[in-house]
């Protein structure tokens, strides 16, 4: 994300900042509506011609010049709420009318606030009739600025129908908003409604948004309302707060830094263990006991001030005596002496340290942790955790952790903020056997986090899938620069914990109250091409399917089933996932239905009908995978005595194994309906490269449609 | 259901129904504005004052009594888009004008379609404005008459923002409505908005339901918009639609007719297998030997024309061969044969024919079904099926299929209408050891269907919850008394396949456009109080977990977990299903506190920290089953060395047991993360009553969810 000015011309920003610096000097933070019309100007802002009167005499030549009707409103830099203080009133038409609502606004202001300065009344054209919009941006703690969009008027605060993108945003991003609410219909005009003008409206959500990223001091601005039509947009109301505070920046590693000592951490050639101990129950000990029952080929030094030999290798009092490179120092010491640890290996050059103590931050610990992340920035130490159950690099053989080894190798890396849930990883692993690259807990974060992992993962030729449950990003900003270019290569899914408990938030406009810690995070998270797994369940799921299916190349899913009833809860899967069922052409059909009877129905889903044989399943199976304008196909077994399970899963595996050596790669999933049989068979198909589960319909289309939004996102379809 | 008619005076009837035979001798199915009012008047809609002007001079005497501005329409039978023909004008003021527009619109309106008979231009006083609502009514293929209400104007289009309720609804379902759409807080009044007359808005609903009801000849109405303020409501345009033809009625079966049957086919002392064979692979076969096999304690009657015995026992050439009373029936023999089996077990006065063959409506073969039904109509046998795999009843010992025997008794009735979902239940049941009281196939649901089914299970003493997957039913109203009835006793979950396509309807009103099935399904099933399950997975664990779990007493959720990270997911899942974390009381707080580490977390989630021993869980759990505040508890396990899995399990067994025998019934849940021995211990938790899974927080919760919406639904909240 560049960091420079986007603002056309130096004089805009120097006459913004000049309105801004004003305001900050008489110890405002919100911007009156002559300020705000200053700064739109400069922006190119459209809002309808207006003027400030300070007497009932300048209003009516005001609006003379403006032409009537138009809208009245009090200016004061005390009175934020102007309807609520009696301060507007609109459709003011002919010299007596203004006359008279230039007293009445001012006396209700009065009357509102007897203390409040009174600047005047601001005289404004009544804006065209449109469709009331609102655009507006605030200040997100974790992506910065970022700019909204939706319905106007009283909807929006009912309906919630807004939608957000990191500004500055691109033309491309807010003609995506326009598409990205609920009522986006509206824009394009409904029953006899014309369409606004879409180019004028994106082009003010690009000048809303450059101006928020162009003055970070800015922290919301809320157009609201925006009136767009046909013939263009005008903003009838501008409001502006500025910060409280200057934003505090952290420290940057550039990408190479972070491969460099990535690179070490996930392959590393010795890994020293601070803590390692004989002692069965100590972490130290199991941390020890993985790394050699793991298999891990490079060195393992034991560091122990108080033994000679741990688990029949040497052990080193301090990790300064360790001969040779040390690429990662596992910690395994209470919280209380990982600062001096730690400076030792600073000292001798240790790239990386893995800190399981837990004792810091997340026990109130914070100044303990500050001392931590100052020691690592100072040596150039990367640290991983603290309060983490360590990591697995199992194409390394290694498990630098004290939990139990896990030796599956495959295609899927799994990232996990909390240790519980790298717990529920390990185990769901294990039972299903998924093969995985990396496990690595991220705890505390106090600095590797995300992003970095991203950035290994994304050129780690072992990784196919990452997963990654988090409950916070430190720099939304980097997450998606990372994720973005991640996902040209492989597909992360996010899950994203603690959606729900955002709590009530003060906010000062209308955009800082739409925009929800949730709400934000969803939609920049879906704009960075990530697939957000609803739940813990679904991301280990997602994690251990999306490695295993091979990328769609077209968007057309065609579901062949032995059960009626089961064709009919895939179709409602496929909806609900976002994939459309192909409209079979009519010599498909027919080549459908030669194989199948004459009871059976072709369309799609291709119901074969319960009381099939193996053979039905194969014919129709192999012409869904030879047909160059099927894309995807989705399974529907029904255990039968004709069709037992594992003959119908040998059948699968079998096609789908012929096509891959004719060079058809097509994602297959399946939906086995049966008695416990169909466990197996699932299992069997899923170590071939078919997704199959029992049981669900829900669970095999839900996998494939995470595929699909990944190549979506990756520009593949 | 009462049939009577709901209208307060018979005059108001025979009013309307003049009106509606008018059109309909005028071979119109579409009525016109003044015919409209006056079924309005009829019924105490609302409408603005209005009157037919048959000329210029009549448009301005009428508008200069209804006093200006007035809105003026043209009528024509033959003008149904008013708006599109240009004719109609809002505002108009002044005699002029009114002149003026008259010419206008007559003009317009001949342009428009020269043929078109003009029977005058309406003048009517403009509606005081207030918020656009549409309240309208369609006739549904499923459930009849059905009022729907939203918001009204183009945005009811684009975000279909509409409810529905069975006709005619009752003043709590019509409050009911107007809290049932996205958009509610609109009507409580926003930003100083006022709210509208919400007694005034639910009597339009329910005299506007009431009329629908009252002439079943109306097939559909639209009040489009309705104008609702704080001084009442008044709908603007009132359209409606005649049927074309008339709807036919299902023959009836008295409750005491359908348990008598239903108590029979449960719980038979005698069983005929009509095509009962000694030939492995046979149905036939496999019906016998499931009877046998599963220790079926009545007389199982093989019948066969060409064997004398089968496995064992004495074969009868017919069924009416077949000595004493006979509860049912079970045909396993071709669809072509079936009509004069059935003829037989009519004449023999058996009460239930469980029809396994497939053949009919399902291949098309509507004739032979309508045959076997008339058959069963006429001498009084109530079919099951046909295209089914037969039934469970596993109290009785009774495997009436030609699946595999299933006999781990308890609590909870499932029935599915595919053979292939029916399977999915078998295997899923057996695999994770569910309580079942019933499995049973409807298939073709020629006769009996899910209203006969819960009517049984509504009494059974061993079903605590019913679980029904369906892709339509025959008899929506049925269905919702029967489940209205049976929700009082115990939950029942559906769910509903083919929800998504619906597809597009022909419709003639904005109402009928806005009825999609699945709409209408999903707001009836809700009012009926079914829980609607996503998905079949969700269905299956609903079914498995209900019954476990006790009922909840009160809305008061705590979380109690080992780990952080979970304790979110949790939480998020807990706002997912519509429940609430309890705000701990101070002095609970205390308590809690007292057990957990000081940096752990109390409030709620009670976080006890990672690495907590037995005890720990032991006494914040027990804290919580003996506090009565507490209504609920949600568990998150965290595997740890101190605390193994297992030892979690029985501890949380053993105060669940220790509460029960001091009287405290409450629902608790667990999310299990670890490493695998969490499965075992989720499986030693379930079987003693605590909801428990592993590698997910989103299921446990889910079921929760799931208990306390039937509580709630059953009044028990």
């Amino acid at each position: 994300m560049a960091q420079q000015h986007t603002a056309g011309a130096t004089d805009e920003v120097a006459e913004v900042r000049a309105v801004l610096a004003a305001a900050r000097a008489a110890g405002r933070t919100a911007l009156t509506a002559p300020e705000g019309k200053q700064i739109a100007d400069a922006y190119g802002i459209p809002v309808p011609e207006e003027g400030l009167a300070e007497t009932a005499d300048e209003a009516v030549s005001l609006a003379d010049r403006i032409g009537f009707p138009v809208a009245m409103k009090i200016v004061s830099p005390d009175i934020l709420h102007k309807t609520e203080a009696g301060g507007v009133q609109v459709g003011v038409t002919g010299a007596a009318a203004v006359r008279e609502a230039y007293t009445s606004i001012v006396g209700n202001a009065r009357a509102y606030d007897a203390e409040a300065r009174i600047q005047g009344v601001q005289v404004q054209r009544m804006a065209e009739p449109g469709l009331e919009v609102l655009i507006g941006t605030v200040t997100d703690p974790t992506f910065g600025k970022v700019v909204a969009f939706g319905l106007g008027g009283v909807l929006v605060e009912v309906l919630k129908d807004v939608t957000f993108r990191l500004a500055p945003a691109s033309e491309a991003d807010a003609l995506s908003m326009l598409d990205g609410i609920r009522a986006a219909e509206l824009l394009k005009g409904v029953r006899g409604g014309e369409a606004v003008d879409r180019t004028a409206l994106a082009g003010l959500i690009v000048s809303v948004s450059r101006l928020a990223y162009d003055f970070p001091e800015i922290a919301e601005i809320d157009l609201n309302p925006v009136f767009a039509s046909a013939r263009g947009v005008v903003a009838a109301d501008i409001r502006i707060l500025l910060a409280e505070g200057e934003p505090v920046r952290r420290r940057q590693w550039s990408k190479e830094e972070i491969r460099t000592s990535m690179r070490r951490l996930m392959r590393p050639g010795s890994v020293a263990v601070i803590g390692a101990s004989n002692e069965p129950g100590k972490i130290g000990n199991s941390v020890m006991r993985n790394l050699i029952d793991g298999g891990f080929a490079g060195d393992i030094h034991p560091v122990n001030p108080k033994a000679d030999g741990i688990l029949g290798r040497k052990a080193y009092k301090s990790v300064k005596d360790v001969p040779g490179e040390v690429d990662v120092a596992v910690f395994a010491i209470p919280a209380k002496f990982v600062a001096a640890a730690l400076e030792e290996a600073g000292r001798k050059g240790i790239p990386n340290a893995v800190l399981i103590p837990s004792g810091f931050a997340e026990t109130g610990e914070h100044a303990l942790q500050e001392e931590i992340v100052e020691i690592g920035e100072r040596h150039g130490v990367r640290l991983l955790g603290p309060n983490i159950y360590g990591y697995y690099s199992t194409w390394h053989d290694l498990c630098a952790t004290f939990c139990t080894p896990y030796d599956v190798k495959g295609g899927v890396a799994l990232t996990s903020q909390s240790g519980g849930i790298g717990m529920a990883i390990l185990g769901f692993a294990r039972t299903t056997r998924t093969g995985v690259s990396a496990i690595v807990g991220l705890g505390n974060k106090s600095d590797l986090d995300e992003d970095d992992l991203l950035t290994y993962f994304a050129d780690d030729p072992h990784t196919e899938c990452i997963a990654m449950h988090l409950e916070d990003l430190k720099d939304g900003r980097a997450f998606v620069a990372a994720a973005r270019e991640t996902i040209r290569k492989k597909p992360v899914v996010v899950l994203k914990a603690g959606r729900t408990n955002a709590g009530a938030k003060a906010a000062g406009s209308h955009t800082g109250a739409l925009a929800g810690d949730d709400a934000v995070y969803d939609d920049i998270l879906r704009q960075a091409g990530v697939i957000r797994a609803p739940g813990l369940n679904e991301m280990l799921e997602y994690a251990r399917a999306l490695p295993v299916l091979p990328a769609p190349r077209g968007d057309n899913v065609v579901v062949i089933t032995g059960a009626g009833g089961s064709g009919v809860l895939l179709s409602d899967a496929i909806v609900d996932n976002g994939l459309s069922l192909m409209e079979i052409p009519p010599d498909l059909d027919e080549a459908f239905r030669r194989h199948i009877p004459p009871f059976g129905a072709a369309g799609n889903p291709v119901d074969i009908t319960g009381g099939e044989p193996p053979s039905t399943y194969e014919a129709t199976i192999r012409l869904g995978l030879e047909d160059p304008r099927v894309h995807a196909l989705v399974l529907g077994y029904w255990h039968t005595i004709v069709t037992p399970p594992m003959v119908f899963a040998e059948l699968t595996a079998r096609l789908v194994a012929e096509a891959k050596r004719k060079g058809i790669h097509k994602p297959v999933v399946a939906s086995l309906a049966g008695d416990t049989e169909v466990e197996e068979a699932c299992a069997y198909l899923f170590e071939r490269g078919v997704v199959a589960y029992p049981y669900t319909t829900e669970k095999p289309v839900a996998a494939l449609g995470a595929k699909y939004r990944w190549a979506r996102a990756a520009g593949l379809l």
